[in-house]
């Protein structure tokens, strides 16, 4: 298939899989958020991003559930795959069956258990084989925090250069390194904030938007930045930043996948139970969280209305 | 199944999986590995620890892996399987697969993707949800290297009263942790080093042996330190222990699986290449561990003739 | 005395001190490189900040090379005077002498050995009881590349409040940290980027500026980010910024203070020898050095002319 | 001078610098404690080790210090000095003054401020300065958690061959590092663990003992250990060095300088306050670590009687 590499900037949701109460994916809590998300300013969703417990999924669950978020957005939105696995292999069979159900790309994290052999070369060879035999193309993924790998700057530079390879997200939160990606990969490479935090230093360093967490649950807010500033009002797009920071402290480094998934209930949408190992929110920080919530949509709404 | 947990000390040796050249399963090669290390001083093997390149492995080539390894070992060395997976549901199944097809115990690594989440309670809740549903019995396994999660001490003292959990592989290097788990532990929680470098001072502080990469290679010299000590031949025993400490090293930290993997070419059994994305140890290093292994060899025959 | 706040903006310069071969003081060297920064777009001087070699100075040195710097500077530059010491009241005393000789404030690195006890609680005490006493301003200086402290958000938005404590020097390179110092602490709080590699991304978040190694070197092509921002030639400053980000790592975290030292040899003006333990950057990554200088400026002058 | 190198074994206290309530040194405090240490079983103090605030003291006191350590034992237990600066110059000038005044030994920690520039190769140059000119023969000193760099194997191995560096205290805490440098060491050199918890371990693969915090508190419960160990009676010794685990990390990791010396009122010698901007250690924990000694000497007492 033919993707549109323009497709690739804004806000892309990196989507939570949801659960029921007896641990099984709830598909109709899935559609309606996914018909929600189709109402909004996002760009697009990701299925299986960091927040959708791909770990938790058997293989069967992941191929199906990249499907089922196709489906439901239903040409509303572009879909993205992610479809990191252990084993090249692995990667492989998991991006031609997202390639299969529909996914404009695929968004690859590195393997990373064998954390002292993933060298440059060694994931060099791995991106370019998985590019290689991907139909569709190859988004890189870079997210230290869960992996323990971190990609650097010249793995993805030099990959940028492969016809099938045309973006990135990284979650490292080191504007340098973003910056150094940016500034000396091929033109057009697409590199994504991995986190809403620092979405406007991004832009300002010449990336193309965010694939976040919190665009899960201030999907509009998210998308304003990136409005404003193309409009040239730099001074109420950092004033949308700033008023994010703490909600994306929230629902990342701070309460992580529960928090996503407690948020998207407070404001009416379905986030349910975690699979074990992980705990559902407690109470007291949900109580924390809603307040979190609560301020930073009136921060937002004294500059966006 | 009744296990022995007397089984559960000395030597263990946590097996690579041998791969053809298309990157499947060698069986035969396989076979003629667990023929060989039946004849050594092992305690028994590890099936699927951290060289058994799990991760790149599909669901059902761990179970047959596991199975196989009993069967070739044809109750001649007692088989732990390594089971740890990220959701608690998929770490259930095979530790009932493996408790099924004959492995007496399951070695159980962390749940580590999403590591913020992984805080003392949450891991605890895990491991007591596995250890309830195994029909064998479960032996923690820190590995902070690859999952980069510690198990600390607080939780694997807790979880030592659990009458299913037995015992636990420590891979943090750490002889401090060690030695106040130890100390802290239910009485008969079997303590092994995780790595061959410290066994010994492992055994000064009351751990029962060593599940060591090394042991693959080397496993009368591993066992000889286990019998030295017990034999009060302390000065003996540091002799070998020091001599094992460059060839232990060069299979762990600095050439890992790779290393694990040309060390047993090297000594006339099969290693052969990983599956990708690791690569094969190139040339230069297979040379620079063959004068390792030879000096190691040299070195223990001084003192065990 | 009275400092005048609107003078922390804009690029500061934290000079090297100048050794002859003998490890001595080159007061000369010293004076004509100042007279040189004082003909540049820099807002002005760091005397003893981190490339200032502080801990290889004796105290005698260190408020001697201050008031020299003061004297050399002679009114056409502010000069800063970095006074951070390990106790409270060699820091207070440091403070005293900088403000008696000239200088309008003191950038103070937050005591560091004693790790483990360094927590936001004792370092508040420290630096309240360090601003309640120094007759001139205090600049918190963030540095855990080389404290191995950091100071984090909620300490400096806190501080931020005391009426002696004016601004920040972060060099933690963490953009989100700054974005958030920033966005909580009180409004006219002066935030600094620590390494020029970051300037651009700070001035969005809000911040003032940079104080940065690479000042020292290329004080003109730093100044110009800061104008072109103010400008709204947002596309020329990531230009300018893209061209400073190799050159800015080399004489940061690649050659380090032999880097600085080095870079100023090669464009004419004086480096010399660090102090020992430290080495003179060598031959061959010198010669690496200039052609990263040259490309640098090739770079800049595209869109600076 | 001559040092006897047979000196170098067994247990040394790293005194803690007695201040009164006006913060300065209070020398009548500081006799009464050494004359205690003088009858206990150590082999020796080091006055300006890791727990003295060297860094809190000026220079004129530090030499002050040492002096004053040695005058107050008379003789009766030797005196090693902790004399590492970060320049060159200033560590050579304070062995020199050290020596004048009757210190047995120099314990040098590493320069650390400008981290990456502290490479192998620098830290070697450093110490052969230091020890070329130093009349008293050199100790080197690891202690990456105050430090943020670490001697590593190599380092040591190779400077373990100068006539006039005769052993190292290691507070890594690594046991395989401690191994592979004994291992490497030109023999004679005494490596001595650099924390209490790991005495036993050090002791069984070649270290002669201990510099330890602990030792101020429970001189003659350590110096058990090694007698214990010496005597064959390896069960016994395990038990008091298991005893002694929670005591230890309490006055290190745990409560640090602050605990050793709460510790020491708590037992009726001299603690006092630290230097600002340390803090006395809070009632709270002055309760837990009265709990804590007391759980220890009883276990202690169990096996010593």
């Amino acid at each position: 298939m033919n993707t549109d590499n323009t497709l690739l900037k804004g806000i892309f949701a990196p989507i939570p899989t949801p659960f029921d109460t007896a641990g099984d994916i709830d598909w109709g809590a899935l559609k309606d958020n996914v018909d929600w998300w189709c109402t909004t300013k996002l760009s697009g969703l990701v299925a299986l991003g960091s927040n959708g417990e791909a770990g938790y999924l058997d293989v069967q669950e992941r191929a199906r559930l990249i499907a089922a978020v196709v489906e439901y957005s239903a040409g509303r939105k572009p879909v993205i795959a992610g479809i990191g696995q252990e084993s090249t292999r692995a990667t492989i069979a998991l991006a031609r069956a997202s390639a299969e159900v529909g996914a404009i790309a695929a968004l690859v994290l590195p393997p990373h258990f064998y954390k002292a052999t993933m060298t440059g070369p060694t994931l060099r060879d791995h991106y370019r084989a998985v590019a290689d035999a991907s139909p569709i193309p190859v988004i890189l993924y870079n997210m230290p925090g869960n992996t323990g790998v971190n990609l650097g700057i010249d793995t993805p530079v030099q990959l940028s250069s492969h016809p099938n390879i045309v973006g990135m997200k990284d979650s490292s939160g080191d504007i340098v390194q973003i910056s150094e990606i940016i500034a000396g990969a091929t033109p057009g490479f697409a590199v994504f904030a991995g986190s809403g935090s620092y979405l406007l230093p991004t832009l300002m360093m010449g990336g193309v938007g965010a694939t976040a967490a919190l665009a899960n649950v201030m999907p509009n807010e998210c998308a304003a930045i990136v409005e404003l500033f193309a409009a040239g009002r730099l001074e109420d797009a950092r004033r949308v930043q700033q008023a994010l920071l703490e909600v994306n402290r929230a629902v990342t480094s701070r309460f992580n996948v529960p928090g996503v998934k407690a948020a998207l209930d407070l404001i009416g949408h379905y986030g349910g139970p975690p699979r074990m190992p992980m705990h559902t929110l407690d109470q007291a920080n949900t109580a924390i969280l809603k307040d979190i919530l609560q301020r930073a949509r009136a921060a937002c709404a004294q500059v966006l209305g």
